[in-house]
Parts: structure tokens; C-alpha cells; sequence
């Protein structure tokens, strides 16, 4: 170029305040690069030592805050233009079969796949958080809602469990979405690929990658491994704001079905007698910056040709929003269901409002040969009566229960008992007790067993860092 | 009720115009669940029949054309109504153990199910468009594009096989969505299961389900399997509106690297001169709606409380909406793919002006000891005076290559050659045509292999659909 | 072109199934078209008169069901096909100085000026039933929330006044949106404008357009109003959805504010004691679709480049989606706030519990010369002490109030009452008895002023109809 | 509280990140606020003087950097606590008749109207810019387009006026926008008013608000005016996605309608010939973060009750990143446009192909009594026939004019001629060199309209500022 760029642009178009982030991806990822090179010919095992020292200082640096970011148009600049000052010539041969439009993504694939791991993590323990207040409360039946109206009897774990199994989901997608991230996209090139005959698998061995990404040009036009965890860690955000959206609701003195500790709640600035549940508010919250980070990738992406645009620069800020975010809001999310007590008298009071055993009966009556539609249609008749006078089952009397005659043995009673609904239950998945037992047992050794599987790949990972970039005897 | 429903609060929450698309799931399952009945001995053998027969009567009864569906809240009360009609009290059975809420959604995921198969097979066409056009062009050179301007010389084969490369992700994303919709949630009843010993794994072997849904307030909660689905095919359509948009570029006179059947273009109706590539435009355009269904259900279910609320009918629009856009388009895109015509002179042309040898320069100087960024630097000190005096690699003279005198051997001026450039790309994933033709091998094996496993899931789903419901020799 | 279309592609790129709702602003704005034809004596008198009696005969078959759509590109198409066939020659002359770039814009902009007009009627039915409701409830005291827990008391009119408060600004933001509608597009041309010495001011003046669009190509490529009021319609909607909360929440036993006429509320399927707000749920639920819309639209206009492309035509599905849904929903809604009725002992009850006084104890101690925030914590104690009691206001002792002793005249217990905390309330915009009359009486006002402004646009929009396409003498 | 707030929650719900922001206007509401309360009595003129002396000590500390913001839930707080801290017990008498919930409110509308102000005042910039530009190249035709097909010939003016109308639109409804955020929240308490004699009005004065907001549970649970903010700020966005588009396709060599200066394009990594149009992009690009901010608000509004939430908190970030956003994009865009050459040879070769006054040549036609339909089926076979044999309309023949013969006098040819084309053009609005001027006289007049209006709003404010918090002679 003839002109050197306007202050303003380099300005404008730099990345550095979001993507330095990425330094140690960066790192790690040129590290391996100059040990292929050195395997292939095009660096003396000298050199290659050499770039890796450089390296390692400019780790030190960064870490110690001795490197100014600003001024630079992106991370890897800056390594190339320090390796340079730091090492001399040899800096200038690290750049070899690679581009930038490689490069970024395999830090993004480096840096994505750890959080990856570091979100279920966190989903693990909320989801622990979950699994405890249960095991607490086993025996605790509360009215479940269907349109915000009492329906039936369940059991408070039964509801807590509900979000177990959602998370569950959640990180079942994220294990598949892991796999499309732990995929080597250098080699690629700007676009085409290099006429150098670099070796991609051993790159990928020796970053833990289990396989290399093919076409070039797909490669640095990729961001869909970003936009489906995007769309992923929505989901995931969605439930949480259920969650949250529960917690106001039982917190509120309408439900009064839970109470959250006082070191979890705020005050009011004008009103001394307020008590907020303003965690479960702000997370239900966030949930907009989560959902919007995927419509914000998403427009970007939508109709750009290929291959790289500086469009793709603004896959940035979304994704580190919706990190930042998840990881907050799931940290304090299970450490909010640490901190809320269920309120057992008030949810049985609710449980003798509503006719919540009406199914119940009519299940009953099914039993006794009555046709279910039949069943369901003379106990709504006879809720109506009673509503109508302001009782409840409670109060029936011989002549509410006349028209059952041919069909109501002696037992029929506690039939209509709430507290004893459950475990009536019997159903796979239902809310007995023993139901909720088995799925507390089952949900355990899940979560034991998918630790495992984290660990392990966070081990590799770890020893790939060691080996590749860090650990090096002097030559 | 002591009122019958308003006549407009019936028209405002009805939603038959959508979910009568559903009658064949619903009769599916519903005479799945009438043979579970049976075997739990709620309904006798010639019950069931019975319910079964009146449920192939109306099968055949919508497919003729004479069942009115306006009047109805849903198409299950209208099934349900029909029954009652044709088959007498018996059809007041059917709905023992069973509500509308879990009902739903046995509805919704046999038919994504086989709508995701549906679309999974259209991905596969389109792939098959792509590299029938890949094979006919193998050694097709092209210049690729980074930020739209000339970067390196491509084969527009490899072009083409980076949209197989996207939608080899698209297929991979839809089966694993797979495996969350295929899975049983009938039996969760309203919220918290049933009292009656229902066997959920009976009905989950009859229906084809490998699995069966747990926590049943989850269950009636849970429209995450739509959600992942409408994410997985907004990005679907993002691979779709980029081709789209090259499409529309490369038609266009200022690059002019296809032509577009005429039977594939329309006119203008002030313009007499005009063929606009409509096809590709619309199919651009179209992404607006398919990723807005994503943040329509999205929106809808943030801060939901459990567990069914009506709000959730709301996600059958942004479904239905989706399937028909994303089925038309790939059905389309396919098809305008087989009717594109490479234009080898323009795409020669193209590749003559800009240096897209410059890089390949590059490596070559690599190969002769020069690092790469010195060598980075000097090439671009050269194409900027060649630039300035309006020449190109093929107007060299000794004195623009004094600089480089050191390096340069006899052999290196067909590196400047654009044609030829691709065939010295040595690298995994690269524009070399032996790259393209593993690649093209390699994909075809995949789709082959792909079509299989689809083929066999729909069969199983044909056989059940035929032993549950439509083969059963009179009583 | 040497070929005809494809059959598929004029499937696909069909546009007929929804603009065919246009048909009656095409004829409209074709026959203002042709009148200024005739005015610069491009048409013959008799030619005009030819092509608007088509016009007129063509706008009777349409509603008659006696055209097929299908098969057309276009409304535009359908009109100009059918007028060539009923008046021969002449039809081939309408299109002078026109084209279906700027025609599609006219006939989009008259539409959605009127249906603007219908949904702020809409909403004034809606601020009707508010008022009303609120008028005859005056005196009804309820919890006013914040953080879903009880803050002051607040009158239920004052509630309900904060939706009118709402939608006066929808209706406020809608019609400075009607101001850049009502604009006349036609005479773009295709993008360039023309060459024939059309007169725009003279069609608009036929057509009750204010004014006319200037720069041409900005004109075709302009769907900026669509996108404005698809943001309006989304505004207008979230207020929606927060009444549907609310009325979701008030008719949920656990609050019981108010009770739901039966035939607003729906049964269950299987529990047969359900009564659910189901349209308060809808409602809420829609919300999705709508904001949807606007988001599908912004994706489709996203980097067009321009002036036309045929993306744009994916403008109507959010636009007639976004316009039949808030329609229906303001109706629906405005019906159900008619059928709630509060339930003062529900309200008083809940009055009683939660301090809800605290705020006017601490403003009482202020006039006494107790600094607010000094106040604010005092009281919070006293909060505490009487909480951890398990009493209220009502069960104050000397000795809780000792620390006071200093401020209190025998004048502040009436201070803790709750039923009358409002009528000490003296702040505009509060909620005073007097201030809720005030804000009563100016919106009656408002309403009645805003409906003339409505009939008066509709009144000179139909005159236009009338006398541009419907009143001719014969010649 | 009991218990003091858990640490982790309270850095999970502190704001104070974002709202530090807003310091200087939570200074000048509380300076009126002080005000007011000193004129009905509740301060004394001493301790109004000192409470405004300490908001003017803590300005400058702020500014200074002598505060450290972090432990603070939000800035109301800080501000609060340190007045307390400088100025005694006084400190605690400002928050009287004031409830975070209304001041938050103040502060965000006392901040965005300015930046409404500010924004406005950059696209009057890139205004600027744009008829610079267009002035600079008066009589430079280029090819208009359709579907990216080249159309009609247009004057390059005239294209670059298009965006000034666009713009031209953004700044109506800014100002619209402007008159809903201008309007006084601050007394509306927590939610109900206040029992003390505030007088709002005279606030309103104070702090130069036109007009006071009523209904005070409306006021505390307000969001629209950012809501509505981000909707315009967004399809000002899309309108510069627009220009961004095509300023890259212009730039790209399949165009080469424009060189953009070397001091605004940036180089490649690894290909050194590269003159990558990386603002263009960059501003393309950040249209999804913009169009995202909008979904997040609404995603949030959605749904929520009556009154303050603490989920409205989370409408800073989308507030705020917008902001920062649309003005560095306004500002590099107008820098853009100024550094953008058109090249007059490449727009003049591009003319030459495509029949671009087909148009022109049927128009032609009509003015001899062709019927349109007809000239244009006419022209349609003739540019068929020149295309078949790679003619254009430079070679005609006579007797591809012969079906014309009838039609045309010697006057026709020039009817073809591309450069001339845009003379002919006769309507309002059109690509006539008489039009585009005056065009720009009117648009430089607006603009220098628009100025002075917001001139005059800067200053008012300015001066209340000074008025109320800054200026004030010791007692």
C-alpha cells in the first residue's frame, strides 16, 4: 500500500479489545505450527525452539501486563510483531502456509471448545444444586400448574427434577455441538489451501483434535460452529428463565411456596418492607442478551459469499457476551436453589384449593368401568356443584355422591386425599415417589459419569498445552 | 362450565387451521395407545378394534375430503368427537390415561420426525446437484474471493464442494436433533403422570421410539426439540441465502461467471432486456423468515413457568412455517444449481487481473530460504509497481525481478501462472484436483451411505404406522 | 427469453397467494394511474374510461370468486392479463410510465395507511373497555407490585389506566408512522423515473396522498415504513403480552384478583375442575409471531444492495401475519378486559398482608422533620421486628414504637391504613382518587378527539375510492 | 435484611458497570430535584446550597477518577453514599419523594435525548458527505440496477442521494423518537406517587422537559422510548448495511465503478497484492449487533408485570452498545464516502453492455401510439435477436428496425444512447441532472434547517445544566 491506514480505521477496524482474549489459543496454536513446520523441513529444530521461546516470553508478558494491546489490528499481529522484536528473523518464518483467515478460527475452536466444557461444568452443578434440595425434600407435595391454574398433586422434587431434565438436554447438545468444534481448521489457508506440503494430522495430533476439517474455502467462511452454540446456550438460557420466572412467582407472598434466604434477596430504596428476588429476575433477564447474541451472528452471516469478510471479525462480541453471561447466571443460579427454603404449609394449603384431585377420581371411576370421557364429564358436573356452594371434596356429601352410586366402593375416599395422590402414581416418569427416587438415582450416576468424560478431555488438553507450547528442554 | 365458550374466544384459541396437518399422527397414535389399553386390560380385543376401525374411517374420511374442521378447538377433540359419533360409547374410552397436553406432542414428534428425514433427503439432492456440477467442471479454474476481491485461483469445483461441506454440518445437526425428537413423551398425562398402570415402553416399541421420555412435567413443558430444530434449519437456510447471494453475483454482467437457464430467470415488466436471477434472490430473501421463526418460538418460551401453558400452541406457526420454506428452497436450489453454466472465458479473464499468483510467488520464495514475511514484503513492493504502471505478472521485466535475483531459479516463472496455480496446492482440504476428486469420491460414499440409514428409519416408521393402525385382520 | 419459465420457478416465486389481498388498491391506484394518463393525453378520454370500466368489471369478478389467482406471477399480472382479455388493445396501455417496482409500493402504502387506521381504532376499543372497567371500579384498592411482591397500594383504575398510558403512545407512535406511509411512491418507474412527462402531484392529489415521494431508487428500494411499523406492531404487542401476564397471574387462584367470565375460560382434557385463561395465554403467547416479523423483515433488507431485488417481495408474509394477528388479538383482548371481574375481598385480603404502608410511615416522618433516608431505615426495623413476630401494623405496641416517640402525633395511625394510603397520595400522575378521575376524564377526551381524526382521514380515503375508480358517468 | 446481601449476588446485580455512565445525569436530576424540594418546603435554601455543593463536589471527583465505583449496587447509590459522606446528614433528605425506580428513569431520558441529538448530528454528517460527493460528479452516469442486473442508466448522483433519503427518514423518526424520551418521569415514586406535595411541573421546567409523563405505574415499568430508540437506531443501521454492500461491490474489480483511497482499505496476512474493503465490511457486519439489540429489549419487555422488574436493568446493555456502535459507524462511514474516487471510464464501459435504454427506446415507442405492452414486447424480440449474435445497440440494422418502420423517425437514435439517457427523464424525483439539482438544493436546506432545530435543543439543555446543578452563588 501506498498510503499507511487512517488512524480512525485502525481504529474502527481493530479487534484486539476483544479477540487478545484469545492469546493463549494463539499461542498454542502457533506452537504446534512451528513444530509441523520443523517436521517438515521448513524450520531447523533450532528455529523452531527459538520461535517457541518467544512464545513462551510473550506469554509471560501478556500475563504480567507488560505488552500495551492497543495499537495492534488483532492478537495475532501483535504475537508476529513481538516474536519479531523478541527473536529476530526467525519471527518472520512463523507466518509459513498459514493466514490469518486460518488462524483465527483455530483459536476460536481452541478457546470454544474449553467453555464448552467449563458450561457443562457449571451445568453440572446447578444441576446438583437441584439434585440435593430434592433428596431434601422427598416427601414434599405441592399443586402443579398447568396455565398458572393448581392442576395436580406432585411432588416439589418431581418439579425440581423437571429442570433437571432439561439441562440434561442441554448438555447432550452441547456434547454434539463439541464435536463439530474439536474438528483442526488450520491448513486451510486465506481460502485455497498452500502449495507447501504442510502436514494437517500431525497439527491435529498434536492439539487433540480427533479430525481435520476439509474444503479451505468452507473453512475460513465457517462460523456455524459459533452460531449453532449460540443457539444452544439460548436454549439452555430459556430454561434457566423458567426457572427464574418460578422463583419470582413461589417467592411472591401470592404463592408464598418458597422463601429465598435474605443474603439472596434486596431491599427497596423507598419501601423499607421490600424483600426482591432479584437473581431470579435478573437471570430471567439476561435471557434477552442470550437469545439476541444468536440473531446477532445469524445476520451477520446470512447471504455474505464466500469466502472470508471482515463481517466475520463480528462474531466476537456475541459469543463472549453469551459466555460471560451463561457462566454467571449458572453459577449463582445453582447457589439461589441452594438458598430458597420450600414453605411445606403453604403449598398444602394451596394443595386444598382447586379440586386437584379431580383426575384422580376420575381415574377411579375408569377403573370401575366407567368410560373416561363419561368419568370426566360427571365429576366436572359435580365440581360445579360443589364450587358453586363454596365447597370442596372435603365437604361431600351422600347426595353430591349419588349419581356415582353404582360405580364408588368403600375405598374410594382417600382417593380424593392430595397429600396421598402421588403416590397413587404409576407411571414411568410420573411423580411417585419411587418414580422420583429412580430418576434421582439415574440423574446421580449421569452427572458422575459425564464428569468423567470432561475431565478426561480437559486432561488432553492440558497435556497437549504442556507439551506443544510449554515443555521444552533447551536445546 | 356453567357458560358455553364465547364464539369468538372459540375462533381466537382454536388451532385446527394448523394442527389438522397432524390427523394422520394423531390417529397414529391414538390407536398405538388404544392397543396399549388392551394390553393392560382397560380395553377389551374388540374394543380396541372398534376404536381402531373408527379411526381408519376417518383417516379416510379427511383424506376424502368430509370432515369439516372449522367448529373444532383442535384436531384431537374433533378425532375425539368423530370417534364418539361413528363408534358409540367405546369412543369415550380412548382418552383414558391420556391428555391433550402429552398428546401434542406425540403428535408433533412423529411428524418432525419424518419431516426432518423429509428435509435430510432434500439436503442430499442438493448435495447431489453440487457434485454432479463439481464432476462435469473437475479442472475449472475460478478466481476465489476473499472480501469479495480476487484472492487466489480456485477450482469452481472446490467452490461448489464447500456448500457440500456446509450442508454435510446442516445433515449432521438434523440427526442428532434426531435423536431428541425421537423419543416417546406419551404417558406423562397432564403434568405428573397417571394412577394408571399404563406401559409407556409398550407404546414407545409400537410407535418406533428407541426411547421414552422421563420426568413427566418436563414432558409437557418441552418444545426444545422444535426449537434446536428451527436453529438447525435457520442455519440450514444461512448456507442456502450465501449461495443464494453468489449466485445472484456471479449471474450478474460485472462478473458474469454463469449463466442461468432462461426457463430459470424472469423479466422485467418496464425492461425489456432484463433475466434476473429471481430464484437465487428469493431463496436469499427467504432467510428472514425462517430465522425469525427461531425468535418467534424462542420469545414465546422465555420465562414460561411449567408447565403446559397455552402460550405453547403458539409453536406450531413458526414449525409448519419453517418445514414449507426450508423444503421448497432446497427443492429449488437444486435444481437452479443443475441449471447454472460455468462461463470458462469470463472466469479466465478474471483470473488474469490481480495478482492471484502473488501468494503462490510467496511460497515459492519459501522454498528457496526466504521467510515468509520478508518474502510477503517483498511481493507486495513488486505488485505495487506493477500496479502503477498498469502491468501484470505477465509484463515482468529483468529490473522488477533484480530483487529478487538471489532466490529465484529458472523454474519459477510458471508459478506465476494463474491456470495452473491450483495444481501445485499441496495440502488436505486444498484446491488441488486431486484434492477435489478425493473429495467428490469421498462425499459420495457419505451420501450413499446417509441415504441408507434414512431409508431404513422410514421403513421401520411405515411398518409401525401399518401394524398399529392400518392392518389388523377383523375380530 | 427463448424459454418459458420453468414451472416450478413460477411456483416458487409466486407471489399471488398473498398479494392477492392488494387486488383492491392495484385497481385503485391503476385507475388514478390512468387518469393522469388521460390528463397529459396519453390515453383518449375514452380510452381511460375503457380501462376503468375493465377495472371496475375485473374488481366485481374478484369478489364474485370468478378469477382463479393461481397461475399468476402477480396481483399486478393477474389485473393487467384479465384487462387486456375484457377490453382488448387498450389494456396494453396502463402500464406507461409505470412498473411493478413502484406500483407494488403504491399499493402496499395504500393498504397499510388503512389498516393503520384500523388497528389504532382497534386499540381505542380496547382503551374503552379499560376505562370503562376502571370507571366502575373507582374506589376498588389493590397490592401494587414491583418485583412481583407487594409495594403500596394502588388503585385497580390506576392499574388499568397504566395500559391506556400504553397504547396512547402506540397510537402516538402509529400515526407518526401513518406520516411517512402517506407519501406517493408512484412514478419511480423502475428505478430511474421516466422519460413521459408524467404528473406525480396530480395522482397524489387523486389518491389523498400529502405528499410525494422524492428520489426514485431510494423509492423501489424502500420498505423502511413496513419495517417502522412492524417495530410499532411488536411495541404495541409486548404490551399485550404484559396484560396477559398480569391477567394470567390475577386469575391464578394464588392471587384471585379477579375471576374470569366462563365463556372466556377453557376446560381440561383430562382434570375436570380446570377453568384457564386461555386467551390471556394466546395472547401472550402471539407475542413471538410478532416481534418475529419485525426481525424476519430487518434480516431480509440486511445489505441489499440497491434498488430492487426480489427479496423484497418477502416483505408481505410478516406484514399480513403481523397485521391479522394484532387485529385479532386487540378484538379479543379488548373483550376480555369486559369480562373480568374484580375481586374485592381477594384484593383487601392481600392488602392486609406485607407492610404495604411502610412507605407513608417513612413520608410521614419526613414532614415531621426525619430525614428520608434516616426514616427509611427506622421503619425497616420496625418492619423487622414485627415480621420476625409474625405481626403487622395492626398489632403495634408502645414499646415497637418508642424509637418514634419524638415524630409521632396522635395523628399517624390512620398513616398505616392501607384502604386509604391512596387518598393521602397528592403527587400528579399518582394514585389519587382524584388524580385517576383527572386521568379518566382527559383520555375520554382524547379518545373522542383522535376517533375524529380517524373518520376524517377514512372519510376523504373512500371519497378517493368513490371517485377515482367507482363514480364515472358513461361517455 | 437480617442478613447482608451474599458478596457473589452482589456483584451478579450490580449495574454500576454500565450506569457509571449516566453520572452526570443522575448529578443534574438530583440538583432539580433538591430544587424542587427546597420551593415546597422540605429543604432549606442552606441545605439545598449544600446538598447541590456535594453533587458538584462528587463531578469532579468522578471526573478526576478519585472514585472507585465498584461495590456499588448502581450509580443512584454511590452518588447517595458519598453525599452522605461530604455533606452529612443533609445527604439523607435528597432521596425524599424519590424512588430509584423514577430516577433511573430520568437519568436514562435525560442521557438519550442527547444522544438522540448527537446521532442525528453524525448522519447530518454523512449527509453532508453524500452531496459533497454527488455535487463533486454532477454529470457522472453509471449502469442503476435491479437484481443486481444492470437497468437503466442512472446518474451516480442520484444513487448517492438515495441514501441521503433514507437518512433523511432515520432523522424523522428520531425526532419523533426524541418527543416520547422528552418528557419528565422523575415523581412517580416507587410505583403510586407520593403522599408529599412534590411539585413536577416545576421539575419539568427545571430540567427543560416539554411536558410531564402521567400515570406513575406506567412511568416506573417504561421502556418503550428505548425500545423504540433501538428499532430506529437498527434501520439506520440497515440503510448503512446498504451502502456498505455496495460500496464492496463497487470496489471489488468485477465492478471497479470506485478505487476507495489506500488509507482506507487494509492488506492480507499472506497475499500481498490484497485492497480489502474491510470498513465497508466491518460497518455491514455490525448491523446484526444492532438489529440483536432491539430483540434483546423486547425479548426482555416481553411478558413482564406490572411495575418495576429487576429485569429491567438489563436494558442498558443493548442501550448503551447500540449508542457506541451507530456513532463510530456514522462517523467512519461519512470518512468513507469522502475517501471513495468513482471511475468514470470503468461506469462508462459497464453502460455499454446490457441494453440499458431499452427502456428509453420503448418509451420512445409510446410517445408514437404503441401501446406499452406492445413497445415493450416489440423491444423484448429485437434485444433477443442483437443478443443471439452479440450485437448490441450500437449495431443495429435496418432491418432489425424494420417491424419498427412504422414508428420511427430520424430522431430515434439518440433514444439509445446511453450517457444521454438521464436527460430525458421528465418526472418529479427522477435521474434527470435538473432533478439532482434540485435535490440537493433541498436537501443542503433541510439539513441547515435540521441544524439550527437541534442547535437550539443542545443550548436549552446546556443551560439548564448550568442553571440547575453547575451555577449557583455561594449564600
Amino acid at each position: 500500500m501506498s498510503k499507511s491506514l487512517d488512524k480512525e480505521v485502525e481504529l474502527f477496524s481493530s479487534s484486539i479489545a476483544e479477540d487478545s482474549q484469545l492469546y493463549l489459543y494463539d499461542l498454542w496454536g502457533s506452537a504446534a505450527h512451528s513444530r509441523m513446520l520443523e517436521k517438515i523441513g521448513l524450520l531447523t529444530s533450532h528455529e523452531g525452539y527459538s520461535l517457541r521461546q518467544g512464545l513462551r516470553a510473550i506469554k509471560q508478558e501478556i500475563e504480567e501486563g507488560r505488552i500495551a494491546f492497543s495499537g495492534f489490528e488483532d492478537i495475532h499481529s501483535l504475537i508476529e510483531a513481538r516474536l519479531r522484536e523478541l527473536q529476530g528473523e526467525v519471527g518472520e518464518k512463523l507466518h509459513t502456509a498459514r493466514s490469518r483467515n486460518d488462524q483465527i478460527v483455530l483459536d476460536e475452536k481452541l478457546f470454544l471448545r474449553e467453555e464448552i466444557i467449563n458450561i457443562v461444568e457449571r451445568i453440572h452443578n446447578l444441576q446438583k444444586a437441584l439434585l440435593a434440595k430434592a433428596q431434601e425434600n422427598l416427601t414434599l407435595v405441592m399443586p402443579g400448574f398447568t396455565h398458572l391454574q393448581p392442576a395436580q398433586p406432585v411432588l416439589f422434587a418431581h418439579h425440581l427434577l423437571a429442570y433437571f431434565s432439561m439441562t440434561k438436554r442441554d448438555v447432550a447438545r452441547l456434547m454434539d455441538n463439541l464435536e463439530r468444534v474439536n474438528t483442526l481448521p488450520l491448513g486451510a489457508g486465506a481460502l485455497a489451501g498452500t502449495s507447501i506440503p504442510i502436514d494437517r494430522f500431525y497439527v491435529a495430533k498434536l492439539l487433540a483434535f480427533p479430525s481435520v476439517q476439509d474444503n479451505s474455502m468452507d473453512v475460513v467462511s465457517d462460523r456455524d460452529f459459533i452460531l449453532e452454540f449460540l443457539g444452544n446456550v439460548a436454549l439452555l438460557f430459556i430454561h434457566l428463565s423458567r426457572m427464574g420466572e418460578e422463583i419470582v412467582l413461589w417467592s411472591s407472598p401470592a404463592f408464598h411456596f418458597i422463601e429465598i434466604d435474605d443474603s439472596f434477596t434486596t431491599g427497596s430504596s423507598i419501601m423499607p418492607q421490600k424483600k426482591n428476588p432479584d437473581v431470579a429476575e435478573l437471570i430471567r433477564g439476561k435471557t434477552g442478551e442470550v437469545i439476541s447474541s444468536w440473531i446477532s451472528l445469524a445476520t451477520t452471516l446470512k447471504g455474505l459469499p464466500l469466502t472470508y469478510n471482515r463481517d466475520l471479525q463480528q462474531d466476537k462480541p456475541p459469543l463472549f457476551r453469551s459466555i460471560k453471561e451463561v457462566k454467571a447466571s449458572l453459577r449463582i443460579a445453582a447457589r439461589l436453589i441452594e438458598n430458597i427454603r420450600p414453605i411445606k404449609e403453604e403449598m398444602e394449603k394451596a394443595l386444598r384449593d382447586g379440586f386437584l384431585t379431580a383426575t384422580d377420581f376420575c381415574e377411579y371411576l375408569v377403573t370401575k368401568g366407567v368410560p373416561f370421557r363419561k368419568a370426566h364429564q360427571m365429576v366436572g358436573e359435580l365440581v360445579k356443584q360443589l364450587a358453586s356452594r363454596g365447597a370442596s371434596f372435603r365437604e361431600l356429601t351422600p347426595s353430591d355422591l349419588s349419581p356415582f352410586s353404582d360405580f364408588l366402593d368403600q375405598d374410594f375416599i382417600p382417593y380424593l386425599e392430595e397429600k396421598t395422590s402421588v403416590e397413587r402414581k404409576a407411571s414411568f416418569g410420573s411423580s411417585s415417589p419411587w418414580e422420583i427416587e429412580r430418576q434421582l438415582r439415574e440423574a446421580t450416576q449421569w452427572i458422575a459419569e459425564q464428569e468423567e468424560a470432561i475431565n478426561s478431555l480437559r486432561k488432553e488438553w492440558h497435556e497437549s498445552f504442556e507439551r506443544v507450547l510449554m515443555r521444552e528442554s533447551a536445546e
